[in-house]
């Protein structure tokens, strides 16, 4: 079966949406790409450093409450719904709840066949791409390195520290073209 | 059975996007808000301009191919289930294939509370609007002002060219509570 | 002479950034919109919210130190040079020193045909307008709607309230080309 | 004399503007950034893909007139204005002029003491990172590679090939601090 969804973790800053961009131009079928971004820009404005919504510290720390947590899942359960109704789909997402994290999502796609991919980047790199973007608050990419991987398996790694985004969306394109007769869901 | 998605539909400029946002601060449950925009945000860059995806003309004219038609059949679908899962949706859209628009979402969305809002404005403050906002393209605010709304059923209807978004929020709000027993679906 | 400076003093969300752009799309010549939206962009991420920096208070207050007025300084003179040098400036700026910051403008920007615009509009309105935005800091609107103007001389005064940005541009550039040859500097 | 305005040059996607962020972040003092973006957006609406404007091929092929040109020359005396007035100010460019375009600058920043650099970016390089970043588009950043750097002479050349855009800040600004006493204009 061919995948329907990619899955990219990864901390703030790693390069996750470059390379769904660059996996958006070099695969041949249209996909879409949601992602974490896209459902806090769906929110109310009052959500964001409010009780039960997402609060930004000033360290880089995030936290969510149980508004946010409630949204996040019926999304989660309508992204899948997309996927399986036949439009590809690349998750670009912060599993800041790690194992968990990914546990919510494989129970959502369960049926579907998906691709989970790290998506690694040195906190240090990470950190030096956060001032270039000229992000506000600085420490998330620092603080979210390693531990949005922590428990989660994968089925293909990308390091962009020293690799390009599109040179990962290849290695990605291609495991997907190999594997495409044969790949089994990670929580299978 | 309280509204879980409030379907807002109008032309380029026409004021919907403005009031979504004061929807989602007026009500006292949070709502996600997407819509056409988030769908072409989350599209291939290469869906642009290009046959089967989506085109801007010159004069405002915009047109969609089958590739973009596919995915957002399936893009509404998942909409409806995170509605259906719990999160209220307010749907922000443009009804370019007028009354067989409203069709596709009230089949994606039919055992669902739906409330239908007209956002009218007229061409003139709408082109007015859109100059104001520096698009380049323009011409789509007159181009859809009308068209859009023809043959569509509304629960309600409101017109932003002498009022502001906040008050068409307040209205709208005020629906919601008032029907919040007794509503049906357009299509029922 | 023609004035080549046209200077829009208006509280947050009064709507002088729609009016700048109507003003470049209906007159003639191009002209250039800076503001101190600019000028913050312009800027270190680090000095927003720091000391000697600006700050965006809970409550919709702004604060600005020592380094920002600097740079404010040495922009509004390089302002003045463009406009000198034949651009022709559209200045969206907000007042928070009122006659002090006109004061300020008028030094550096003397010996030029300046045609200074107040962009007035009703709190309530431009507070409700302020959310269909989706800001995330409330309070600016209402905070600035009338302090920005206490003290300061126009030649013209809009009031978005009730009229389009569209209008306001068309009777802006009316003035402009009626007063053509006869125009004076307020502080003259 | 210390350094007042250092000019970053390269072509599209060459990482010239994430460099210029973390320069601002680096640096001890705060520095301005502007740009020929931040002078396109300045512009009217209409200067886009006009006549007498500024044009985007369809093979990124970038071309100006003489509307777009005289705007720049006035605006280019704004900036050296703002410098000489005590803002340092980081110039962002692409020299589609080549070594012209640099003796417009060098002209108009006379008796500043500015630090030329070069941002290099290997064509194949700057191609991905345009497809990451989701430009429509495509070919600027290949076609802008080499041509821009024609004829132009620098103090300092970094490359982002294969380095961060903060460690090439850091030695922008380990330059400007060992050079600080004795820097003399390229064009001296």
């Amino acid at each position: 079966m061919a995948t329907q969804v990619i899955v990219l973790n990864g901390g703030s800053s790693s390069g996750k949406s470059g390379i769904a961009r660059c996996l958006q131009a070099v695969l041949p079928e249209p996909w879409l790409t949601v992602g974490v971004d896209t459902l806090i820009e769906a929110m109310p404005a009052s959500l964001h450093d409010t009780d039960g919504g997402i609060g930004f510290a000033a360290d880089g720390g995030v936290s969510v409450g149980s508004k946010f947590q409630a949204l996040q899942a019926a999304w989660i359960a309508g992204v899948a719904t997309m996927a399986g109704a036949g439009a590809r789909v690349i998750v670009d997402e912060v599993f800041l709840g790690r194992a968990e994290s990914q546990l919510r999502w494989e129970k959502a796609l369960v049926g579907l066949d998906v691709l989970w991919v790290g998506v690694r980047c040195e906190a240090a790199v990470a950190t030096g791409r956060e001032l270039a973007r000229g992000n506000r608050i600085l420490g998330m990419a620092a603080s979210q390195a390693e531990l949005v991987h922590q428990g989660v398996r994968y089925d293909l790694e990308v390091d962009t520290s020293r690799t390009e985004s599109l040179e990962c969306a290849r290695r990605i394109a291609a495991h997907l073209g190999g594997d495409a007769a044969g790949s089994a869901p990670v929580g299978g």
